[in-house]
């Protein structure tokens, strides 16, 4: 029941890798940012290692984007108002705030891949998941949370609070992005009739994930069960 | 006539790699700083590419310290003051006098890894070498203090000046680090009785370096011939 001609169907893909792309160079320049203020030596690198790893996912979405015979910046250009949006209401107080914000943005991304992956092309769909082999990283920064906590177990309610603001954020800026370009929002939805479905579904897998992720921050949210497995 | 012993001389080669892992690591941080700040997308990715080049060579520098057996953060820790120093020392009052930051810290490194690359062992010169055969990423700074200083001439003069703080406090930091650490000034004098005669040298080998850097930049040094061919 394909809706959509090739066409518009090859421009939201063509908006879909310049999304990720903007996003990805964008979590790099946090991530670095991040590394900058730390003042542990250790810490420092554990942030850098981040940074360059989204910026390797960024290069091979650039890559995709040449492959396709798109120009990058033309790509990513339509979407940095909502990615820097994003970042300049979510400016993290600390550093915890940024170590929370890379977890659940590192998590929530790599979520959206996989749910997007299965509507792409096989290459583009192929890459998807190469970005998303790339995990484990993060262990780093659920280590560092869970230390902070148990020092100061005040902590916990103030990161919770944060990272539901995040993805408050988050989904304001994506409701904008899919308002303005609509190839992408059709992308997204499949051109499928059932279209509330399928977004309800992913909004839903999302939300999972995220769960997931607060509880093993040791946040687990306050509407879900408080003692994780 | 090798005057130090093996063990001296093992600290010596510790300490380099020590010190040029931190300096790569720092590079990196102030480039993806850089990259932060900039305003054009096609600026911060330039500008992230070489940071990522940078943390490349932060990471070949800290497995040839594992795979000597060493600690990389003990390795990097006593040059941490000499870097963090040098940095907040020469803070770019703008980006431009970033970009010609990170052109004359990366020729000047790039200088002296092939001047110390004979002094060291096969393994470790090798990987000095791999660092180096990355040239030709600062081809975009020339471009664009270039046109910096075409769109306004009388940016040339204040770049210069900056150019040459930036020397002046690479060369009290490192005068400082030679006298803090006496197996690495071992090492890079060779063990040799002439050892004026050969820093001399190097020193000469690095003023040349960065002249014809400066003229690239259009920048020549105003005690150099003012018409670079």
């Amino acid at each position: 029941m394909m809706q959509c001609v090739a066409g518009s169907r090859m421009e939201g893909v063509l908006d879909l890798l310049g999304l990720l792309a903007y996003a990805e160079l964008s979590a790099f320049l946090r991530l670095s940012d991040d590394a900058s203020i730390a003042l542990a030596l250790q810490d420092k690198v554990a942030l850098a290692e981040m940074a360059v790893a989204e910026y390797g996912h960024y290069r091979l979405l650039v890559r995709r984007l040449e492959d396709m015979h798109a120009d990058p910046e033309a790509a990513m250009r339509p979407f940095v108002p909502a990615v820097d949006a994003f970042h300049a209401h979510t400016a993290p107080a600390d550093w915890l705030e940024g170590l929370v914000k890379a977890y659940v943005g590192d998590g929530i991304a790599a979520d959206f891949y996989r749910t997007i992956a299965v509507l792409l092309d096989p290459e583009t769909e192929g890459l998807v998941q190469e970005v998303l082999a790339e995990a484990g990283r993060s262990e780093y920064i659920v280590t560092r949370v869970r230390e902070a906590i148990e020092s100061d177990p005040a902590v916990a309610g103030r990161l919770a609070l944060w990272a539901r603001r995040l993805v408050g954020e988050a989904l304001s800026e994506a409701q904008r992005v899919a308002a303005e370009r609509e190839s992408l929002a059709s992308l997204l939805v499949g051109g499928d009739t059932d279209q509330l479905g399928n977004i309800g579904r992913m909004f839903a897998r999302l939300t999972d994930g995220h769960s997931r992720r607060m509880a093993a921050l040791g946040l687990a949210d306050q509407r879900a069960e408080s003692r994780p497995a």
